[in-house]
């Protein structure tokens, strides 16, 4: 979350920059946890990315065109600092190039989709972590690869109108299984309230039997120091459908804050069903750079094969069958600019 | 081409670098466009990059050495916005260090061929989107690599000396069969005229025999709002041959430019026949805004089994067999910074 | 060695940073060089990187945590500028955080082992180029990957003490084999000497038998113009075992400096004998930008198969069987920023 902070911008006065409202910004997070996990018998220790937030490396600028109008760019790519690996699509995390105006934003590229947000906005852990809310989602097979980004979309966003946001975002499949995307958002935020709802509809291929859907809900209040949290999603596909509800807070206690959630999980199929608590600081050594500890305990309570995990493992996942609860805690440095 | 516009540079002041003349530049372009082609029953709608200008992401400085020398580099690499990829060589687009001085330049490292130059500058589609005047060249079969850029690659470039310009490569092929590649160009450009020669010979193996070659000229002239300009080129790869011809123009109109090109390739062998019409329109939101369509139409009219396509199609291109027509139109928004 | 150059700080002014201490840092450097080597009767001719120092791109920056503590991250790539690579892991050089302070640093990432140091600060050559002291280095079939970096590292770093400096190092093997490793490092730097000794164990699998150990010490001397300086390192794994001594010297000679070294290389088993000699010039065109010369012949007096060889040869690496010379040179450019 806590982005930029080093802008190379307001070089109009010595480098010949045309526009003076133009920026350009190079950013980035590293983060680097020393885990302990153990899933039945099975234990790791290992030093992974991405327990408070997440690595990353990019640049991002926007120009001024005059007229109300902007255009915009956004490239970041994923860091795992623990081995100085960059898997995968370079940049990975946004690919983005925007027109900007008093209509709201067209953006074309790689990006997060509407439906993704929820999931880690309404998760005192944002989705990283041992204590992660993705643990206990899954895609039910389908190959979906939008549960949190998509390639080739094409999104709008409405302007600033009070505090109602909303998006929506259309991928073109480009004939690859799972990545032909449509989804939506809209939320309302207003004083110490914010919530929303989010849907996402998936294509595996051309016929609509085959939809991955994601619809989901969130809502956070403040109230003094506490943020009180909770998210509800539904997935299906084909005959597989699943269900995880979230409830979480966080507190301010002088230069840190204390974090905690509760999830549980249910499958129509498979007797899949797990719950998970998760508990943390965060201790602020400035405005960006944090210590932090989390700790997470994920029970597996129904017998599938296949069970609820930490997903945000970085190089060692433990997996988890029916029935085996995994235990993991982290201590970690992670620092942006 | 719209290169640089965010200079790091002048940090002397503030930041202790040696020398008061030496600047780094970030620079980069993310161009985006929604493209729809169709070869014969088969059509495509996709997210593309590269539709106006090649989407890149580098660093790039020079340093005064006193005494009228200078040194210099170049990291230039590829990005695929539409999925966040950076396929392949990471810096293939340029990876140089230069000296620099009244004899010229000395260039070391991955750079453009001389044989290339002629192809793009002389294209009002500068080789990019459906209209590219790539679309209908090709290496013969030769396995040649060095029809864009080398690797291990020592240049020379002129002076400046009056309008007079030119180059001269040679890159190494480190027993990598199509790397090894010598080639010069020259050219003179003087008030509204510039025009230019260009060869390339690169090696399969040690045999002259079956040597890969690239002559080509091109030229342009700039009447008022109008820019016409033309090229022709020939390659060579043992019995085979092919002959391509570009005829095309630019048009100031507002804060815009049209843009058209016809294009005629025949081939010695297989009964390589095609030809290409262009159209498009950009519009200028500011110097490093653009949005623009491009509309082209190819058309195989030999029998060859494997006839010219639109080459540079990102994620899909629509390969055409003989006697099979392309049809492609695109939309897109690029910006650079 | 010669880092930084290009500081994007000092930004607090015109950028909103938060800190005035905090800066962040792009850096890199390209060096190419043309080399010819010849082994037995095999010859190539190459353009390579890194013959003076090793071409990287990265970014780093310290931040002011305020009570005389700091936060830093410091992330740098490899690249390969003859054919604009950047191969493997993409932040390979060194991705870290740390937290530094009175108590000296903790660092935590992909990042150089203590037992390396002492190979490169006391080899004139800095373990670039033909003359490299790697040449005659060898794991010794162990499969360890700890002889330069390792992943998954926590390491501590003495804060200055006087002459006194030193560092320990903890990796987690993470179930990779020759991952998992040991080291530390304890220096004394004061007027004109500087001496070291570096020790490293890697371990295989659990069993000590299997370990890989790396015992080295380095010292250095400067005389007027003169540096002498020497090393001396023995490896271990299973029955094998290894000895390298170096002696070697600098020279500072007007706007450049010659360097010289002598290798002798023993092992314990398969007959392995190598010897080495390497001469060099650099010439500063500035402080960062440098023309130079290197000559080094290797000779494998041994009758093991597998003999010593130019490690650090970019992208053609002639490998010399026992009884066979190898004989190269390379002229090459440097350009840091």
């Amino acid at each position: 979350m806590k982005k930029s902070l080093l802008a190379l911008a307001a070089l109009t006065a010595f480098a010949g920059v045309a526009s003076a409202q133009s920026s350009v910004t190079l950013f980035g997070l590293v983060d680097l946890s020393l885990r302990s996990q153990k899933t039945g018998t099975n234990s790791t220790q290992t030093m992974v990315p991405n327990g408070h937030s997440s690595s990353r490396l990019g640049v991002r600028g926007v120009e001024d065109l005059g007229g109300g109008m902007r255009a915009g760019f956004w490239i970041e790519g994923d860091m795992s600092a623990d081995d100085g690996t960059a898997a995968g699509q370079m940049w990975r995390r946004r690919s983005t190039v925007s027109v900007m105006g008093g209509f709201g934003e067209i953006r074309l590229g790689r990006d997060y989709t509407p439906s993704f947000w929820n999931h880690t906005v309404f998760d005192p852990f944002g989705t990283n972590g041992v204590g992660s809310a993705l643990n206990t989602v899954s895609t039910l097979g389908s190959g979906a690869t939008t549960l949190v980004r998509a390639n080739n979309s094409v999104g709008y966003f409405l302007p600033a109108m009070g505090g109602l946001y909303g998006q929506v975002q259309i991928a073109a499949g480009e004939n690859v299984t799972g990545n032909k995307y449509t989804g939506l958002r809209v939320g309302y935020a207003a004083g110490p309230a914010n919530v929303a709802i989010g849907w996402g509809n998936t294509k595996r291929t051309g016929a609509m039997l085959d939809d991955f859907t994601d619809i989901n809900v969130g809502g956070s209040y403040k109230m003094g120091a506490f943020t009180l949290m909770g998210q509800y999603a539904k997935s299906d596909y084909l005959a597989s459908s699943q269900k995880n509800a979230l409830v979480g807070a966080t507190m301010a206690v002088g230069a840190g804050t204390l974090r905690a959630s509760y999830i549980r999980a249910t499958g129509s199929q498979s007797s899949f069903e797990a719950n998970q608590v998760a508990l943390g600081y965060v201790h602020n050594l400035s405005k960006r750079t944090w210590l932090y500890t989390t700790y997470a305990r994920l029970k597996n309570e129904g017998t599938a094969a296949t069970g609820a995990r930490f997903v945000t493992s970085g190089s060692a996942g433990a997996a988890a069958a029916g029935g085996l609860s995994s235990t993991g805690y982290e201590f970690g440095l992670a620092h942006s600019f």
